[in-house]
């Protein structure tokens, strides 16, 4: 499959670097046409990694993963315009961070509004898919990190987009998914993204490493 | 232990319940001297079940349990005024849930705020204590509802205080104390406070009931 990256990022080389493993061309776009960190990733991986402006990155594949940051990736997208856009599924795993006044991580926009439907918005013919976002990059690639069961939440407006999507996350990642909880339309994002505040706190004061997960656990 | 609950809805009621039948005394409050949710839950339970004013339940105490709606919490709390709770440890339950103009429901401040924070602000002599929020009712009073080991996250400013609910919250409940979570001082309700949304997805779209919990799975 051919598999668009914006992003140069820790998440971006992630992904890419196992899509890349798994068999797949993958072109990681970045924002100017040489970018070291972008060269640097497809110099260690070979013929099927390959570098590109966001625009050509996008045009390129047939489905796109936006993990720019995510204060930034509504920029990102606008350079890439509409049309290579249309008709595709976008992966947006990224979430709108950033730093408070006093040091601490917030989220630059939430609760009444998402990155994914700021997204959807702005693409209307682009079948926009929030996942991963709820977990560490090596999470994300192997889910197997962390042990037993533990779940993705998915959403989106398109239904079959979620539903490859899901099969994708398996075929690429190890995904169980039955794992893969679909949470609803492109609003539940919102959700999504806010847990990223409790993670955090997990992450950098009580765990004191990212991997690990939520597990649902249902009673009756 | 004389435990006062500042709200006669559900969480009250069934915090206040399962109190009385472990043989605390328990005196929920209310906005007037008489409320008929509050009387009818006390006349349901016999001797060890009051009623009062919020000021007077919160007097009356040696722990207070804040349970009104997140909404309102604040206003309840401001007619108690400082002085019955200072040097008293305050157990915040609430979100502040509100429907948007959409009928979805939000948060109406997070993010760089929460609940817990504005309590502990209001009262900087009151030992608050963040727990129970991202559970229903249900699960609060009795976990083994939901099979296995899931988790709650307690925050606050207050180490020994979060220690000693951490105790009650096993004493009265049943919550195994290793899995209870403490994330941190009183800002990190702002994370425990943004479950909402997902959790109301969950509740409501997903799972059809709210008989569910989350855990944190640990990998390395």
């Amino acid at each position: 499959m051919k598999i668009g990256i914006l992003g140069t990022g820790m998440v971006g080389n992630a992904l890419g670097t196992k899509l890349v493993q798994k068999g797949h061309e993958v072109t990681m776009g970045s924002r100017g046409a040489h970018n070291e960190s972008a060269q640097k990733w497809a110099a260690s991986l070979g013929e099927r990694a390959h570098t590109a402006p966001f625009q050509d990155a996008a045009a390129f594949c047939q489905i796109v993963i936006s993990c720019t940051g995510g204060m930034h990736s509504m920029e990102a997208l606008e350079s890439v315009r509409a049309e290579p856009l249309n008709g595709k599924i976008l992966i947006d795993v990224s979430n709108p961070l950033q730093q408070d006044k006093d040091g601490s991580t917030i989220l630059g926009f939430c609760n009444t509004d998402s990155l994914g439907e700021r997204i959807q918005k702005a693409f209307p013919q682009t079948r926009v898919v929030k996942a991963l976002n709820t977990v560490n990059c090596d999470i994300m690639v192997d889910p197997s990190r962390v042990p037993g069961d533990h779940n993705l939440f998915i959403c989106g407006n398109d239904t079959a987009a979620k539903r490859e999507v899901t099969r994708h996350l398996s075929d690429w990642f190890g995904w169980k998914p039955d794992n893969i909880i679909d949470v609803g339309d492109i609003t539940a994002a919102r959700g999504t993204e806010m847990m990223m505040p409790l993670w955090m706190r997990l992450f950098q004061g009580v765990i004191g490493h990212p991997h690990f997960n939520w597990q649902i656990v249902r009673g009756q």
